[in-house]
């Protein structure tokens, strides 16, 4: 059986994530890297995004790798309708508009774009979703780390005189053990997640100014829990150049007046990139399916149904899984 | 809009969950439990199975709701392609037979017959499956309870001398603790759970001899850790007439060679029953929107895209859950 081919839009650490996931993968192979860059420059087999038209037909699904900010908006609804395509697409606010916008071109194309899946968006939505399917009476308490943010340390680095930071994400434990119990907490974004900064400033700054600064910035510090930590660049490169993440889903529910039911889904990444990476191609898995039997349009990952994910057969499932 | 119909077929446990379940769901309701029993000795709005073909057209999914082991495989077959069904079918071991002559049935008379869903199967084994896709280097761990299980508390009432029993299976917490360190255990069904025992027996009965009977018990519990208590019934009437179970399922696996990642799904419930029929609620309005859309056959989780589970709109998911 000829392999489905995957083309990787961008080569930043998801486009590497999913380059090592498809080493993994025993019925998909890399078409190839396109990127913005000189393709020479890169240690793979790479080509220059502004060619990828041309290998329409020969490109089974694409996927986007390159930034949710500014890159993905465009490149997205440029590539739907020509290729299927996969992304990670991660602005919740915006994230509904994209999915339009990928709609339209997707079933002008009579292609199919799968967009947000990762693990949030991604699993973490799809256990979102079925919790509160099966448990409709009940609250669902998302909470991500411990892990490093991305976001948070590029806010931190806009600070004058910061030059390198690393910013983690930690959920509070206990209030992760109250909703274990049984307990509803009081759970808003700010009470269940504590703010870690390490930070390595430039030579002669005002440290004291800096810590102020991250502590009272709206939107992505105020109001949280946040400690800062001024660090050697030595222990920076020792100690904070990881890329773990994860978190837990949770849903307490009652599934009578007098019986509760507790559904948690938690994950732990060593690598954040490898696992998005990783996730994106078995939903490029599902949208060459799709795409074959004729389907079009874009879709999330609450249109997938777990199977279109898996390498196996359906009877293999049903024997070996169900 | 109208309400999507559903009747229950069998009034025990599971059909006295799924009629629990039914009012919590906005979008369905109750057209009535149908049973082998006399309707009038119900406690509810209660129809002879014998009718139930009568009421085609006006209902809109069964859940089958009787005996895996000898009620399901006759009454799924029989009512599949008359009626989309819906159905907690749990033999691992004949499932696939069961998903065929299901497939039979349902295909001829245009109708959707979703098999196997509850928690395992069902949320359990979407979880093997997607871990496994998106986790493809890496092992699959179930463990299931704490929690009775009905099939140990039978074999245990089985023993000549036992008046009441309940067996409770323990995961091991030991086991689960290395997993999620990342280490590989050395799982078994046996290594993985103890068996806890709590017998009533008849007055005079040998004691030895029914402790002996149970721990050399083939497949139940020879080869496990099984601790058996000897208590009174009235012990037995207010500690062991629960219904509480659960589990988790783990996936550990290497998204390089550097990097490791672990997946955990976990349910707690205090009504295994009250949790399966809500599960099973949940699929019955997939079954129900697929088969508006047109589509039949046997289906199972794996088959089920999550967002046909959720009575919210698909915008709304998108907007609010993903």
């Amino acid at each position: 059986m000829d392999k489905i081919q995957i083309a990787i839009v961008g080569y930043g650490k998801l486009g590497k994530g999913v380059e090592k996931a498809l080493e993994k993968a025993p019925d998909m192979e890399l078409f190839g890297v396109f990127s913005r860059r000189d393709p020479k420059t890169l240690n793979t087999k790479a080509f220059s995004l502004d060619d990828i038209e041309k290998y329409k037909g020969k490109i089974d699904v694409v996927i986007l790798c390159s930034g949710s900010k500014s890159d993905v908006p465009v490149q997205g609804p440029m590539l739907a309708g020509i290729f299927n395509t996969v992304d990670a697409y991660d602005n919740h606010d915006l994230i509904y508009d994209y999915f339009t916008k990928m709609d339209e071109k997707a079933k002008k194309g009579n292609t199919v774009s799968i967009v947000g899946t990762g693990w949030d968006p991604g699993l973490f939505s799809l256990n979102r979703i079925l919790s509160e399917a099966v448990l409709p009476d009940g609250s669902t308490y998302t909470f991500w780390g411990k892990g490093l943010s991305q976001g948070h340390s590029d806010a931190l680095r806009r600070i004058e005189g910061v030059r390198l930071a690393a910013q983690y994400t930690i959920p509070s434990e206990e209030m992760l053990e109250e909703i274990r119990k049984g307990n509803k907490p009081n759970y808003t974004s700010k009470t269940a997640h504590k703010r870690d900064c390490y930070v390595v400033v430039e030579d002669g700054s005002d440290k004291a100014r800096i810590e102020n600064e991250i502590v009272h910035m709206p939107d992505y510090f105020e109001g949280y829990e946040t400690r800062v930590n001024f660090i050697t660049e030595e222990e920076y490169m020792k100690n904070h150049t990881g890329l773990a993440h994860g978190g837990h889903v949770l849903r307490l529910g009652q599934t009578s007046s007098e019986n509760k039911a507790l559904y948690e889904f938690t994950l732990d990444l060593n690598s954040n990139p490898e696992f998005t990476g990783s996730v994106n191609l078995a939903y490029a898995r599902a949208a060459y399916r799709l795409a074959q039997k004729g389907e079009c349009g874009a879709m999330t990952i609450a249109d997938i149904g777990p199977g279109l994910l898996s390498p196996r057969s359906r009877e293999e499932i049903i024997k070996e899984l169900l």
